[in-house]
Formats: C-alpha cells, sequence, structure tokens
C-alpha cells in the first residue's frame, strides 16, 4: 500500500492522522514523504515497503539523541520487561533515576516522573500554584513552546496572537475555559525589555516564569542576569523547559552553560531514547508541595520508563554523548554556511549547536524552498529537513555524505533560482496545526 | 536492605515517595509490607530479597488484567522494541490500535491516544469542552475519581467535601486557578435525584457528563435511563471514564452492558496489561473538534504503548478473558460470603464482579480490621487486602488456595474479636494523600 493511502485512512479515524503535529507529512512533504517507518535503526529507517532513508532531519522528534534501536538501552528494557514492569508493589529504578538526576541538578532536592513532556510541564505549572496559593499567586509569565494543556493554551483567551511565536499563528483556544483569561502572558526569548515588562505589571500576581532551555538561540547574557534577578527579587519559580533542549550539550540542562537559576527543571524527549518518560526536578521548597495538592496517576509507576532513562544516562554519560553532538553540530553548521555561499544563497543559519536549523531568506518563496530542499534530499535517500537533531549516531563520515548531497541539492536549486524554474513535485508543506 | 529503608529514602527525593497514590504501603501495612518487586510472573511477585508472595489484592493497580509478564504481550513488544520505537516517521500501530477498537465501540467513529489515564480524560474533556464552545457552554458535572487535573480538582473550590465520595476527603485544592470555581459540580453515582438536580440547574452550561462504567457498584436501570435521556435532551457530552472498569468484563467498556449511551469512552489500565497506553474513543461530532483545539505530545506515537495493546486485546478476545474473569469474581463473591457468615463477622460486600470487596462494618474497628486481615494474610504469603482485581491468572486452585487462607484468618479475627484481644503488630492503614 502507498504510504498516503495509509495516512488517509488514519486521517478519517484518528483527529489529525496521530497524536503528534510534528509527525506529520504536511509538515515535511505533502506528496512523496514515507510516512510510516517499519524499522529504524543508529540513523537509518526502513518504510513500510522496505526502502531505506538515513534521517538527517529530527529523529523521532529529538527523542533518539543515542540514535534508533540502541542496543544496550534495548536490552535492558527488554530485560525488565520479561521480569515484570506495573505491579502491586513499586519499582526500585523510579528511586534509582531520581537518585542519578539529582546528581546532576545540584539546584534541586527532589524529582516526580511523568509520561509526556506536556504532561510534566502541567505537573510543573500545578507545583508552582500550589507553592505560592497562601500568596493568591498564579500567573504564569513564558516564553517558548510548552505542550497542549489548558494552563498554556490559556494565553490566547485575550489575544488569539499570544501563542504566534512560540507555538503557531491566530491559535483559537477553545475548549479552554474563558475564566482562565489573564492567567498566563507571553513574553519575547532574548528580549530583557519584553521581560522586564512583563515583570513591572504582574510582579505581584506571578508565581512562575517558563521558559525553554533553548530552541534557535542561546539564552543571551543580559537575559540570564534580569531573569535570575527577577526572579530572586519577586520570589518567582523559574521554570526551564529542556525536553527539547536537555541531554543533548550537557549531562542534563543547558541552563547550567548559561548560569540560569531555575527552581524546576523538566526533561522529556531524549532522556529516555524514544521511550515515553519525563521528570520533574525541583528544589524542595517547591516540589514539598506535591504533597499537599494531589498529583498521583497509574501509567507513571510503569517501570520502563525508569529504566530506559537509566539506560540511557549510563550510555550518555559514559560515551561523552555531548561531547559528540556538539562537535558535529558545529561541523554542520559551518559546513552549511559554506555551502550557502558558495552557491550564493541567501540564508539564516541559527546556532543552537546541538539542532542546528536554516530559513531560507526568500520571503514567500521561504517555504517552497524549504519543501523542494526536502523533496530533493528524499531523492537522494534522505529524510532532511532545514533542521536537524543531531545524535550520538551520526557520525562524521555520516554527516560528509549527507554534506556533499546537500552540496548538490543546493547547486540545483541556485541554478534554477537564477533562472526562475524550480520544479517542486509535491505542494508546499505547511507548519500550521 | 530493609524495603521500608529504601521507601524512606525514596520519600526523601520523590514527593510521596513515589508516582501513584495506590501504590504506597500506608494503603496496605505501614509496617512489614513488601514495597518493592523485583520480578513479577503470573499472580506471583517476588519482592527485593527475592521472597515470594501471591498477588490477591489490586495486580498493579487493576493494570495486569491477563497477569504480570504476559509472555505473548511481552514478546510482541520486545520485537518491536528491537525494530524501533520512535523515530521520525509513524508507525502503523497506532492505526491499528484506533481501528480495532472501533471495532467493539460501535457508538464511536474516531479515537485519539494518551499514555495515562488522568491525561487521557483531560484530553476529552478539552474535546467535550471544544465542542460546545460556540454556545459558551463548559461546566462538567462528575461523579467518581478522574485524575489529578486542574479540571477536576477544580470541584473543591467551592466546597472542600466535593470531592469527598469520589477521591479523598476534604482535600484543599491548592494550586488550582481559583477562577475555575463552579465549573465543575459532583452528583452521587446511581442517585437519580442528584442527577437530575445537577441537571436542572445547569443545563444550559454543562458541555459534559463523566462517570465511570463501575466502581464498587454497578449502574442501576434508573440512574442508566435519567443519564441517557438528559444528555441526550440536552445535547450534552456523555463521557464514561472505563480507565479502571473497561476490558475486565467486556470487551471494551462495561457500559455496553447497561445500555449507556456515551459521546466519548475512556480506557487505561488494562488496555495495555501494565505498558503506558489510554485512549480515547468518541463520535466523530466530538472528535472532529481536536483539529480546531491544539491537542499534541511527543510521548504519545512511541510505539511500545500501541503494540502492548493490539497484544493484549487480541489476548484478552482469543481467549476469552472476560468469562473467565467473571467466573472467578462471582466465585470469590459467593465464597467469601459463605466465610463471613460462617464466622459471623459483620462486612458488606460490593458487587463490581471483576474487582470484588468487603468492608468489615464495626465503626472506629474497620480500618483496624482491615489492616489486620492483610497483615495476616501476607504472614501466609499473600498481598491481600479487602479487594481484589481479578485477572486471566488467577485460576480456579489459586482462588481455592486464597479461600483456604481467608477461611483461616478469618477464623482468628473473628475469635480475638469476641474476647477483644485483636493483635495487629502493624500501625493502621491510611488511605488519605
Amino acid at each position: 500500500m502507498k504510504p498516503i493511502n495509509l495516512w488517509k485512512k488514519a486521517e478519517k479515524i484518528i483527529p489529525g492522522g496521530n497524536g503528534l503535529l510534528s509527525k506529520r507529512p504536511k509538515r515535511f512533504l505533502p506528496k512523496g514523504w514515507p510516512i510510516y517507518f517499519s524499522k529504524a535503526k543508529g540513523i537509518n529507517i526502513w518504510d513500510l515497503n522496505g526502502k531505506k532513508y538515513i534521517d538527517f532531519s529530527n529523529m523521532g522528534v529529538g527523542t533518539a539523541i543515542l540514535g534508533y534501536s540502541n542496543t544496550f538501552v534495548d536490552n535492558s528494557v527488554n530485560k525488565k520487561i520479561r521480569l515484570g514492569i506495573n505491579t502491586t508493589l513499586n519499582c526500585r529504578e523510579e528511586y534509582e533515576l531520581a537518585k542519578e538526576l539529582l546528581k546532576h541538578d545540584k539546584f534541586a532536592q527532589q524529582v516526580k516522573f511523568a509520561r509526556g513532556g506536556g504532561e510534566a510541564m502541567a505537573m510543573a505549572i500545578r507545583i508552582a500554584r500550589a507553592s505560592s496559593d497562601n500568596k493568591k499567586k498564579y500567573k504564569i509569565g513564558f516564553s517558548g513552546y510548552h505542550g497542549w494543556h489548558d494552563w498554556y493554551l490559556a494565553a490566547n483567551l485575550k489575544n488569539k496572537k499570544n501563542l504566534n511565536n512560540h507555538l503557531l499563528k491566530n491559535l483559537n483556544p477553545i475548549g479552554i475555559p474563558p475564566n482562565l483569561k489573564n492567567s498566563i502572558i507571553p513574553f519575547k526569548f532574548n528580549d530583557s525589555e519584553s521581560f522586564l515588562n512583563l515583570i513591572k505589571k504582574n510582579k505581584k500576581d506571578l508565581c512562575a516564569i517558563v521558559i525553554e532551555g533553548a530552541r534557535y538561540q542561546y539564552p543571551n547574557k543580559k537575559f540570564v542576569k534580569v531573569i535570575n534577578n527577577s526572579i530572586n527579587k519577586h520570589n518567582i519559580c523559574l521554570i526551564i523547559d529542556e525536553i527539547t533542549s536537555g541531554w543533548r550539550e550537557s549531562i542534563g540542562g543547558i541552563y547550567k552553560k548559561f548560569n540560569l537559576k531555575p527552581g524546576i527543571v523538566i526533561y522529556g524527549k531524549a532522556l529516555g531514547n524514544g521511550f515515553a518518560i519525563s521528570a520533574i526536578v525541583g528544589k524542595k521548597k517547591y516540589m514539598k508541595n506535591v504533597q499537599d495538592t494531589f498529583i498521583s496517576s497509574t501509567a507513571w509507576t510503569e517501570r520502563v520508563g525508569f529504566q530506559a532513562a537509566l539506560s540511557t544516562i549510563k550510555f550518555f554519560k559514559n560515551k561523552k554523548v555531548y561531547q559528540h553532538i556538539i562537535r558535529n553540530g558545529q561541523y554542520v553548521i559551518s559546513q552549511w554556511k559554506k555551502l550557502f555561499l558558495k552557491y550564493n544563497l541567501q540564508a539564516k543559519i541559527n546556532d543552537f549547536i546541538s539542532m542546528p536549523s536554516f530559513e531560507f531568506l526568500y520571503n514567500s518563496k521561504n517555504e517552497y524552498l524549504h519543501t523542494y530542499f526536502t523533496e530533493l534530499m528524499l531523492k537522494k535517500g534522505y529524510l532532511s529537513t532545514n533542521n536537524i537533531s543531531i545524535t550520538y549516531s551520526h557520525k562524521k563520515r555520516d554527516v560528509d555524505k549527507y554534506l556533499k548531497n546537500v552540496d548538490l541539492v543546493l547547486k540545483k536549486i541556485s541554478k534554477e533560482l537564477k533562472i526562475n524554474k524550480l520544479n517542486l513535485k509535491s505542494s508546499v508543506r505547511t507548519m500550521s496545526y
């Protein structure tokens, strides 16, 4: 069966076709994308017809930090599955994982676990609000993307553009109780003025500030300074969402590199190399409030997630995976720059090393060009868009081979751009929901 | 190490000691409970010191419907793990599972998945609210337990007793935005008057009614009738939480047995035999609104949960597991009745066949007696409280052996009650959070 036909059947019975926007074909290549996999190992993926592709795109939306089907992680998980995963009694891996995380997050004393990232963020917000409930402070200031839950989408109740630069354009927050209006306010990442303005207007009501560790850029020095000062001065909990940025360029959160002073840090995605596990790591003064509200879920105590994370961390540390990723990420960025220059192509290259991305700068043609790039790379056997999640399985020789193909593709694009004869077969990708 | 010492260490770094209230030792036997497992198979659990117990208690809080470490399910999951679980492309198991569920939920046309039960409930509430957003209806009427999320705990903003008969006594809803006050209203299960009173007062604002399929009792005929009539008349979405009651006594939800007319049904727990997977199954008129709001999460697309559910369902259907469970549940209930009578012990026995439970009727002594029962059964090698999740692995010979031990324990309790010389070694269990 053609993958698009299976996908169309899926869209009929699963709204959206699947559970995750970032895996929908329209975001890559509406026509021609393989859509489904049967097998994956390292950076190789096989589609349902057994055709092999090399993944230089998002590698499981950032989850497969060690590469697909890591033998060390998978063997340890399979072993625990044979021994039992979810019983009336507890598994000690939950405690072991908490202990392991606290070794690396020195600011923190306590940990809770969930299975998804959005779910973990909802728990962090509850904890922060519970911690200042006695002061009647419930408001959240945020920048970046933090999941699908009510607390976050409530940002658009006041203004449908509030999530424009963080999630999606003009999102209609339907199904969010209107009474949550004004409970959450956006500010711009790395814009100290925007942040200070938020603080000025809301300092008495803010219980938490939520930021991502990094997305397209790292936090700048001034931004870090004003955040650290403000949260300290006004007794606000700084929640750093490291679901995407954590366990890539450092052992744990990227916040350490920039001296941010979190109250709570959230991990997900890479933490379990693709298995569902997320963690809320925080100061005791916040975390202890878990016991004054009610937070509990059966799925949080199965053993698979804990074991996957324990083994992923062990491998990550032993092999110094972050060093490998930084080295190859820097290499990709430097070579991209050379190639765009070589073919005189206008593009912006973002500096988040472990997740390099570029954007064409041709105004209304940009998404056309991004789609065309993906289409041409796919012909050469690559899953590739304008961003990459670099993993431990992307070796130097793989990167070099990839770059050779990028060279050929950019050459073609450059040539066709000049004579205005671009020949995209697919329709243009769309990043909307 | 003694399990209690490990637990104390866990409590220091994990608020509550773990992620699930129902697995905390204070709810069983504060002193002497094995707390942690190393291995589990069928109905047998081994603690960290290799001591074996037979589980006649909650069997993984209702998850292990086939018994622990079911070879058929685990082999299929292990195989998929070796092939890759979370890639840039989608796994077709997500579609296959949606298709499978719709075979059995004839009222429904669409499905979404999450990993936890509470998470799935939060999604169902979003969908119901989104579906009537254009009519400005956001209120929820509920009975029973439905997870830790804001929408549910908001019930106690108005009155700290609102969750008393559904979750916990006098729960302080700290950390819940106060503006959610009056967004959710309780009613009593099987109390048609209580339900009709709620409808009368709130019919214009209600978007959803949430009930459990069953907990200690089944829905009675009158209750079913007034619910079906009211939701139809006032265009309200009936959400049936089958996280605990589903996939025990029927292929899918227990609602079918009682002719309830749901708009959305939620499955979790038993659906994956212990692996983390949950499902939201509903009418298209509700589910389609997923695409007008924003609902998405990375952890929802890993392959483990889907494969576990597919194999669990296959086994469940092939072996007619529900028939086995109903037969043995009925047998336990009938034999309990005989034994309580034999020893002239006052107790109430609840009629939810697949999860039989009894309650001593000695007023202030009840929890003492429940704890004592657990302590005495533990000495005989059983994990046992006043309720059981019957599974496919509880065979007739296991039940008979268990009942022989119950006989001995009730005999002792009866004798000691008469002379008022009960000799509980542990402190009394507490069901609070």
